[in-house]
C-alpha cells in the first residue's frame, strides 16, 4: 500500500479547495516587536507582524528575556522529566502559586500548552464524573471540543453564547447527574465577549461546574490581567479557570486554577499531564515575570485598548467592513479562502505587512477572514501603513463588493 | 452538586490503595547534574538524582545553555503564535531540518511534547485513512494508546514483542486496509528492546505502515544519536519515527519524522499540531545545538552505557535483584505500591538519593518499581552510594523476601 499516494489525495483535496496552508517563516527579533524577519526562499525582509497572538509583546520585554536566561543559566534547558519522575521544580510550584493567586483560587496546575491544558482537564472530568454531561458553546475551541470527545461523556451542545438556549438545555437534564458548563471568555476568531454573569448565574442555579476558558483574555482584562472574570467580578463564582502563559505573558504552556481538590483530581489522574515532560523551569520562571508584571502595570493593557480603539476608528474611516466586538482582536471578514490568501500575499509582498490569512479548521468554511490583533508596540505610524494598504486594497480590486 | 467531595472520594480511594502521587520538589543546579536540591517545607537539601530522563545530563550542558540564552536574547521568550499563525519560526524550521537528517527522512514536524506528537500523529492517521487498522504493541506508552482511541480507527493489541502474534494479526485482516503497526524500541519502565528487524519485516510483508516511538533511544542509540532504528540500520525501512526533545537531548517538545507528503499530511489535519502555540524558538534552538552535539560527539553515550554496566554489575554483586534488559534502565520491582513509597522515603531521607517511586497507572499494578536512570554525570562514588544504601536497606528490612 503507498500511504504517500493516500496522504496526497488528501492534501490535494485541500489545495484545489483553497484550504492548503503555507505558514511564514518569521524571524522574530527581541525588542523590535511588532517587527520581524520573514525569510523567503533564502532572502530575508523586514515585515510587520499584525496577527500576533503575543498581544502586548511582552514575548519580548527584558523583563521576560531577563527572567528566562536568568533560570536557564541557574537551573538548565530542561525538567528533566514528567512532573511525577523528577520533573517537578521549584519554578513551577512558584508559578502555580502566582497563578492561583491571579485568579483568586486555592490551587492551580501546569501543562505543556493550553490545548493540553483543555484537552486534559476536560477529558479527565468527563470520563471520572459518573453520569457527567458536559454543556458545550458551539463556539469553543478544538481543544475542548477533543477533550470532550475524548472523554466520551455525554455532550449537550448550546447556541453559541446564548444563555436562553444553556438554560433550556440545562433544565432538561435530572438534577443528580453532574454538570460541566464549558465556555470561553474572548473567542478567539470573533473576539466577542462571552455574557459571563448570565451563564454564572444559571450554573449557579442549576449546580453545574463552571468551565471558563480565558486564554485570550488573561493578562489583557482586569485590574491585574486575571481576564474577564476578574474584571467583572465573578472570578469567584466560576469552579475553574483555565488559561494559557503563551498569548499575552508571551512565552508557552497552559494551566487551570480552582479548588485544591480539583487540581489535585486532574493532577492525579488526567493522562495528558500525568504522562508528559513538564515545562522548562525557564519557561516557567519567565512566565512567572510576565504575571508579575502585568498584575501591577497597567501602562500595556491601556495602551492595547487605545491601539485597538485607534485602528477600529481608522478603518471605520476609511470604510473598511470589520466585526465589531469589545475586544481587541479585529476579524475583517473576506468569506473566501483563496481571496483571502490573495490579500495576504498582497500585503506581504507590496506593503511588508504579515497577516496570515484565517481558513478553515481555525474558522467555519465561508468565514474566512484577517485577523488583525494590533499590540501596544504598534505605533501609530504602523496602524495608517495598515490603514493605507487595505484602502489601497479595497479601492483597486473590487474586492468591496465580494465582502458587503 | 458539591463537585470537590466527589473529587475527594477518588483521591482518598487512591490514597488507600497507596497510588496517590506526592511530587519531589527539586530545584535544578546548572552543571550539578545530578545533584539537586530537594525542598521540603521550605528546607532545601541536596540530593543524587537517579530517575531523571535527562539521560545524559545535556539539559544542563554549557552548549545547550549556551544555545538557549543566546535564542532567547535574540528571538524572545516565546514563539507569538501556533505555526500557522504568526508562530514559525527560523529556529523551527532549522530544528525540522535537523531531525529530518537525524533519522534520514524527507521531513519532520515539530510539536510541544513527545506526548502531542504521538496523541496528534495517530489520531489523524487513524481518523482520516480510510477503514485504517491501528496494531498496537501492548506495552505502548499512554500517548499512543490515546492517540489510538481518539482516532476511533479500529485497534488490534498485539502481545508485547511478539512478532509471531503481530503476524498473526497482520495476516487477519484484508489486504487493502490500510494498516499502522504502532511500536516503540526502548520501552520505558521495563527498559526492553523491541525486535525491530522481525517487526519491520513482518510491516512490509503484509504493506503495514511502521510507527516507531524512539523517544528513550534518541541521542542514546545509534552513531548519531538516531536511535535503535540508527543503530540496526533500520531507520530507511520504518514509515515513522517519532521522538522527543525532552529526554536524552535535555530540553522539551516531540516530533515525527517521515516522508514529505506524510509530514505535510499530519501539519494540515491534526488537530493537536494546529490548535495550539508553537514551542518557543529558543527552545528549538537549545534542542538543535543537543541534537547536532550528540550527532558527533560518541563521549556522553560512551560514558553512559560505562556508568549503566557498572551499577548492574554493582547490584548483582550486592545481590540486589533487578530486571535485565540492553538498555539504560535499570528498574528494581518492588511490586507494592506502600512498600515501594516506603523504600523512596528511605532513600531520600536516610541517603540523599532520590527515586521516584513508580506506580499505577505508569506501571500495572503489582509491578511497582523503583527504577534508576544512571547518567553520564553519575561519579563511581555515586554508585557505591547508591548500592551502599540499598544493600544496607536489603539487609536491614525483610524487604528482599518481599521482592523474591
Amino acid at each position: 500500500m503507498n500511504f504517500d499516494t493516500l496522504f496526497n489525495e488528501q492534501i490535494d483535496q485541500l489545495k484545489s479547495d483553497g484550504n492548503y496552508r503555507y505558514f511564514a517563516e518569521l524571524e522574530r527579533k527581541a525588542g523590535k516587536f511588532p517587527h520581524a524577519s520573514n525569510h523567503v526562499k533564502g532572502e530575508k525582509r523586514d515585515v510587520t507582524v499584525w496577527c500576533s497572538n503575543d498581544y502586548l509583546g511582552m514575548g519580548q520585554n527584558p523583563l521576560t528575556i531577563a527572567a528566562m536566561c536568568e533560570a536557564v543559566q541557574r537551573t538548565g534547558t530542561g525538567a528533566g522529566g514528567t512532573r511525577n519522575i523528577s520533573g517537578t521544580n521549584h519554578d513551577h510550584l512558584l508559578l502555580e502559586a502566582e497563578l492561583a493567586d491571579l485568579h483568586g483560587k486555592d490551587a492551580a496546575l501546569l501543562f505543556t500548552s493550553g490545548y493540553v491544558s483543555n484537552w486534559a482537564a476536560l477529558s479527565c472530568l468527563g470520563s471520572r464524573l459518573e453520569n457527567c454531561v458536559i454543556l458545550s458553546d458551539s463556539g469553543n475551541h478544538a481543544s475542548m471540543i477533543e477533550g470532550i470527545r475524548h472523554s466520551k461523556a455525554k455532550k449537550v451542545i448550546w447556541r453559541h453564547n446564548d444563555v436562553k438556549d444553556l438554560e433550556a438545555k440545562l433544565k432538561e437534564l435530572p438534577a443528580n447527574v453532574p454538570k460541566i458548563v464549558a465556555f470561553e471568555s474572548v473567542y478567539s476568531m470573533d473576539g466577542d465577549i462571552c455574557p459571563m454573569r448570565e451563564i454564572v448565574e444559571v450554573c449557579e442555579k442549576y449546580g453545574a461546574m463552571s468551565y471558563l476558558d480565558e486564554v485570550h483574555a488573561v493578562g489583557l482584562y482586569g485590574p491585574r490581567g486575571g481576564g474577564i472574570s476578574e474584571r467583572e467580578g465573578l472570578a469567584d463564582r466560576i469552579t475553574l479557570i483555565e488559561g494559557t502563559l503563551g498569548k499575552a505573558y508571551g512565552v508557552v504552556g497552559g494551566y487551570i486554577t480552582g479548588s485544591t481538590a480539583l487540581c489535585d483530581f486532574i493532577r492525579s489522574f488526567a493522562s495528558g499531564f500525568i504522562f508528559t515532560t513538564a515545562l522548562p523551569p525557564a519557561v516557567a520562571a519567565a512566565a512567572r515575570a510576565s504575571i508579575m508584571h502585568l498584575k501591577t502595570s497597567q501602562d500595556e493593557r491601556m495602551r492595547h485598548q487605545e491601539q485597538v480603539a485607534k485602528l477600529r476608528a481608522r478603518l471605520d474611516r476609511a470604510g473598511i467592513p470589520h466585526l465589531m466586538n469589545d475586544s481587541h482582536i479585529i476579524p475583517v471578514m473576506i468569506k473566501d479562502p483563496v481571496k483571502t490568501r490573495m490579500l495576504a500575499d498582497y500585503l506581504m509582498n507590496e506593503w511588508d505587512i504579515y497577516v496570515q490569512p484565517i481558513n478553515y479548521p481555525t474558522v467555519p468554511k465561508g468565514t474566512e477572514r484577517l485577523r488583525f490583533t494590533p499590540s501596544p508596540l504598534h505605533t501609530d505610524a504602523d496602524i495608517e501603513h495598515l490603514v493605507n494598504a487595505l484602502s489601497h486594497l479595497w479601492k483597486q480590486c473590487a474586492v468591496s463588493h465580494a465582502v458587503a
